[in-house]
């Protein structure tokens, strides 16, 4: 399951020069992001330029592009746009050491031939973990036993809830993603039935996987649980609308580790505060929730603070996949994490 | 996965007369544990005595027990002990529909030759879900980090967190019971180290299932997270007493969803308290925690109310486990799920 300790392939000797390589992100991310020991290993797979660009308009950032082979991003990147790629154009891969390139690069990058990958399989791991776990914990209703429990002492107190338990439960999966695809390899450990919606990918490759593909309306009918794994886009925003919702069983849990724009949150909210749904929500719409917003305080919600994705020592794991793919480049071989423009077009 | 919905095994027809059965239970456990379908089921497989025995003194009861071969016991069923026996002398199997069958069964019950068997093993598969889903939720800090952004409305605010993340973290599982092993299964997906404590284990076993064997001590000092599957006897008790818990590395998570017995709680809330460990408690000593109990209010702590075993959904698992038992004991099959004396000593 550890997509990130894959042994990067040894790069032949002396085939040719060791790429020139310069990193790009926010300030504090490449010590975040890249260990002592995957910075030494960025090292000998690359000439790495010591200086972490911030800005590409500066003149140091500027001679650093103008050599540059292989750009490794990272959170608060610049925007890597035809601009840029005239101030570089030796450029041939941009790396990028975390989920989503879609905010910073221009779709222009890979029309004038730069590769890109990223290491969104990587970052889906602890987002596939953290959803198996909110499914698990939304279907015992264990935010709402707590509460009850701690506010009157009772224990076991079911009243009002429709239906509790994991058990022959329907999780309707929205977007057969890298993370949905993952949340599903995790719920073939429970006694579920998985639907899953999804206008991109194959139904037989989806029953082949262990679910069912169905309509949107479909699985929101059918499913005690639905977890969002699609990315914002024109079509997708508020696909969780207050009539989808409105569809949802009495009971229902909303499950969102992906984008808080999926959900219409005052709908939402109307349907939480009546007690008819539950919401575990690790992102939101707006994001940050403002202080005091009711989603903070209905006994049936819980809301984390976008933290399913790499955090502490769930980040090596982005360097890690990033130093097999520049590896594999350095080497001539495919990379595994590639991107291509439909799937850019599709991005979340 | 699903222990529950193993069909039962055809009973020869007409090779003895169908064993005349009798349910006893606390009131309303049939109808929450054997649903319509599964009470139609034991009518077939039985002659089913058709009140349910809540005590065994009157003379309603005494009768019922006169002709009773099978006992088919539930939460809350009254003490099953020589006593008893000497009233019920054609009875031959003690089928439990419930976990642990030490709180109502005198040992003596297994010396006169009588068999027992539990659902234990499927009332295992929803302590495992949930021990799984503490698990992650606890590596990833959620409920700490939920409180912050709700409270201060800080967003990936890690300050004072010595580890975060699921990542190559190192679990301790104290007791290879049925829950120890399914939640290592379980465990499988992670990537994590898992440490195993059962002086009733064998080190190679544990090896095959993919983890190591290991003293408590050491246990206790290695791991990020330590979730308890013991039984709670003599010698468990308090197992993780205040200088083991002195052990523990600084963040690291106690899991306890099996008894609340095996934790000195009053150690535990000066460690959660100091914030130097966190504790995700489905038991706890006592039980229920009173009103007020620190535990309900700490951020790195979060209780609930015993609800990790099967619930709603979830008990039918528990009469699907004993139909079977009981259609496998009728056609003179092995039992699966059959408990001998030695295990009974050792049983929570």
């Amino acid at each position: 399951m550890d997509v990130g300790r894959q042994e990067a392939p040894v790069r032949p000797p002396h085939t040719r020069p060791r790429p020139r390589a310069v990193l790009a992100m926010a300030p504090g991310v490449r010590e975040e992001v890249f260990g002592h020991e995957a910075l030494r290993r960025l090292g000998e797979l690359t000439e790495l330029h010591d200086q972490v660009l911030h800005e590409v308009s500066s003149p140091d950032a500027l001679r650093a592009l103008a050599g540059a082979e292989v750009l490794v991003t990272g959170w608060g990147c610049p925007k890597i746009d035809a601009g840029l790629l005239d101030r570089a154009p030796g450029l041939r891969l941009v790396a990028h050491a975390a989920g989503t390139v879609k905010t910073f690069l221009d779709p222009a990058v890979l029309e004038r031939g730069v590769r890109v990958c990223s290491a969104a399989d990587a970052n889906a791991v602890p987002v596939a973990e953290f959803t198996f776990a909110a499914i698990v914990f939304g279907a015992k209703r264990a935010f709402t036993l707590a509460r009850r429990y701690r506010e009157r002492g009772t224990r076991r107190d079911f009243s009002g809830l429709p239906w509790l338990g994991t058990r022959g439960v329907t999780v309707g999966l929205v977007g057969l993603s890298r993370i949905g695809r993952r949340v599903m390899g995790l719920l073939g450990g429970l006694d579920a039935d998985v639907l899953v919606y999804d206008p991109y990918a194959d139904p037989a490759g989806i029953a082949e996987l262990g679910g069912t593909a169905v309509d949107l309306d479909t699985l929101v009918r059918r499913s005690h649980v639905v977890s969002l794994h699609a990315p914002e886009t024109r079509e997708t925003r508020r696909m969780l609308d207050a009539r989808r919702l409105s569809m949802l069983r009495d009971g229902a849990v909303v499950v969102n580790t992906a984008r808080g724009g999926l959900v219409d949150t005052d709908a939402l909210v109307k349907e939480v505060r009546s007690g008819r749904l539950d919401a575990i929500l690790d992102v939101s719409d707006p994001e940050p929730l403002p202080a005091g917003h009711p989603l903070f305080d209905l006994p049936n919600a819980f809301v984390t603070p976008h933290l399913a994705g790499a955090q502490g020592n769930e980040l090596g794991r982005l360097a890690e996949s990033t130093l097999g793919e520049i590896a594999r480049y350095a080497a001539g071989l495919p990379l595994l994490h590639e991107i291509d423009r439909g799937e850019l077009d599709r991005m979340a």
